[in-house]
């Protein structure tokens, strides 16, 4: 199967049958990866559609999100999450429409997002699991800027970063789900607003169609050097998605009091040991703080953000990136090592 | 001229000829270190003591301040302070009497305190000096306790870490002048104290003379294994005055929330490259925040930390140590050395 999305360029060669009602192909977890993750790291496996017990229902998966959190809960090491079990289908966020209920609150039909994982069918208890409004929103907006990756961008702005009016707000994986839009959440709370993102085409997609104040390409430019030009006051808060030598770039060039925000450290997690920021003592001398975020912590206020980002969404000012790609769930090992080979841009989903 | 002070068991070998009136014996930076700091860093000169004009007045200096954060200073990089130029007094704060005055504020006989650098003989405007009561504690405790150490301490725990009753706070480099401050203040509020040392007596003189709960000797103890004894519910507050393996070490056993406090990091200036914390990712696992701290900037509220350290102190339950080592100014390089080789414990003065 090919892709066939107009946005994808390359060429997914799964060898899977079609989908149909009674197989459930799923991707299961065989191995730790070692270094960069590879599709022999995951079993693709296909077992009978699961029927829904008394307080059960069953979806039937449409879009899955991929993350690069995923490569994290590959590792054995216990973090926010437990680990995916060897032999446990990968842990995804997903959304999909009931396709059998035995739950009360749970009809068929309903669109409902979940951590469903990588497969074509889950069977779920409810738990975690909301009701998406896909009149209101295309379905994918709500893994996107109305999901996990906008609440991320928000929660980590706002809370964390505690971004105001005037600051200088860099954000590095700029180009990524959760930078295009804490790029965009900045600059609409008016912040200058820097993005650093891979290569001049996403460089300029965030100054030209995203209006960030500037961009600067980490692959072909001298970080430091470029923001000395772009940030010459310092950085006031620093959304972090990237760690690595971004991160210590721009411990150098922070505002006294700046806040740096751990969101992320995308340049790591394929590595075999974690390079730590060997400017950190910068945090002592420009008075600054850096702090991890986990947007599950926030649960109890998604609606005052949803709120917002939907507004901002419906009056176009908060412009959702989407990167598609179609295929089944067998793709997802290509799909997923997009991430980490810089080819994608916005929120990656792969639409089964 | 020989070490008089028996806590001190090094033999210094100054060459000085002993202090007279008229001439004012110096410490100069003399390069900028390459590595661990050494004497060849500093020219030791003689010129006369000078007159003061309007508006001035000299100090004869009693106690110099031997502290970490000066072989910082020594770096061509600007810091929290400006680099110490090559050829000039090497900084110091300290403390001695006034012996000529064109000064309005400051009279002949007054004990001040100030950045009157590594001399004998100090000419002042009064920018930045205090006078200090020797009736009410021993000069040397205003370099220590009542001083710019004891101020570090405090503004560190109770307004970065944020400590309150019942947290778990863990001090490294312990047993040194911030360390032992901060060790007995996080007691005295009501936390589970940990400090980290080198040696078993150092570790031993933590518990049983300054009351914190446990010790780790890092240079005979698996210093995660150890955590896990004495911090099973991980660590509330890092109050981190060593970096290297030992922040890397602190930060896998992390309490959810933590504060660490960044005030210093002896274990790497004398490092040519900084090594970072490879495991600052866990700020994010443990929603936790590293925060980098200096004590001038708490200037306007040093009064009320002062009085609460004098009535501390005067109630017998905060213990002042210090590590005084008598000689001349020329003896400052061998002196500063102590704080790098782990032969200091408490605050090290050098008393002229």
């Amino acid at each position: 199967m090919k892709a066939r999305n107009p946005q994808d360029r390359s060429d997914l060669m799964s060898l899977s049958k079609p989908t149909d009602a009674f197989t459930n192909r799923q991707v299961r977890l065989a191995a730790r990866p070692d270094g960069m993750v590879k599709a022999d790291d995951f079993t693709l496996t296909e077992e009978a559609v699961p029927s829904p017990g008394p307080g059960q229902f069953t979806v039937a998966l449409s879009h899955i999100s991929v993350d690069p959190a995923m490569r994290g809960w590959m590792n054995a090491v216990a973090s926010y999450v437990p680990p995916v079990e060897i032999g446990a289908v990968m842990r995804a966020g997903a959304i999909g429409t009931v396709s059998a209920s035995e739950h009360s609150d749970f009809a068929v039909g309903d669109a409902v997002y979940g951590s469903f994982g990588v497969q074509e069918h889950a069977l779920s208890d409810g738990e975690g699991v909301t009701r998406i409004d896909t009149s209101l929103a295309p379905a994918s907006t709500y893994l996107g800027a109305l999901g996990i990756t906008g609440l991320t961008a928000y929660f980590g702005l706002f809370d964390v970063g505690r971004i105001k009016a005037g600051d200088t707000v860099v954000v590095s994986g700029a180009a990524g789900a959760v930078g295009t839009v804490a790029g965009q959440i900045a600059k609409l709370t008016g912040c200058r607003t820097i993005g650093i993102a891979g290569g001049p085409d996403k460089c300029r997609a965030l100054v030209d169609e995203l209006g960030f104040d500037a961009a600067i390409d980490y692959k072909n430019e001298d970080v430091r050097k470029a923001f000395r030009q772009h940030a010459p006051g310092g950085v006031d808060v620093y959304f972090d998605n990237v760690g690595g030598p971004i991160l210590d770039a721009v411990l150098t060039r922070l505002a006294r009091g700046a806040r740096i925000v751990i969101c992320g450290a995308v340049s790591q997690y394929n590595e075999r040991s974690t390079q730590g920021p060997a400017n950190y003592m910068a945090l002592l001398v420009y008075r600054a703080s850096m702090t991890g975020m986990v947007v599950f912590d926030y649960e109890d206020r998604y609606p005052e953000a949803v709120a917002q980002l939907a507004e901002w969404l419906d009056a176009g000012k908060l412009t959702h990136r989407e990167h598609v790609v179609h295929g089944t769930v067998h793709d997802f090992p290509v799909v997923l090592r997009k991430l980490f080979t810089g080819e994608n841009t916005g929120k990656l989903i792969l639409k089964l």
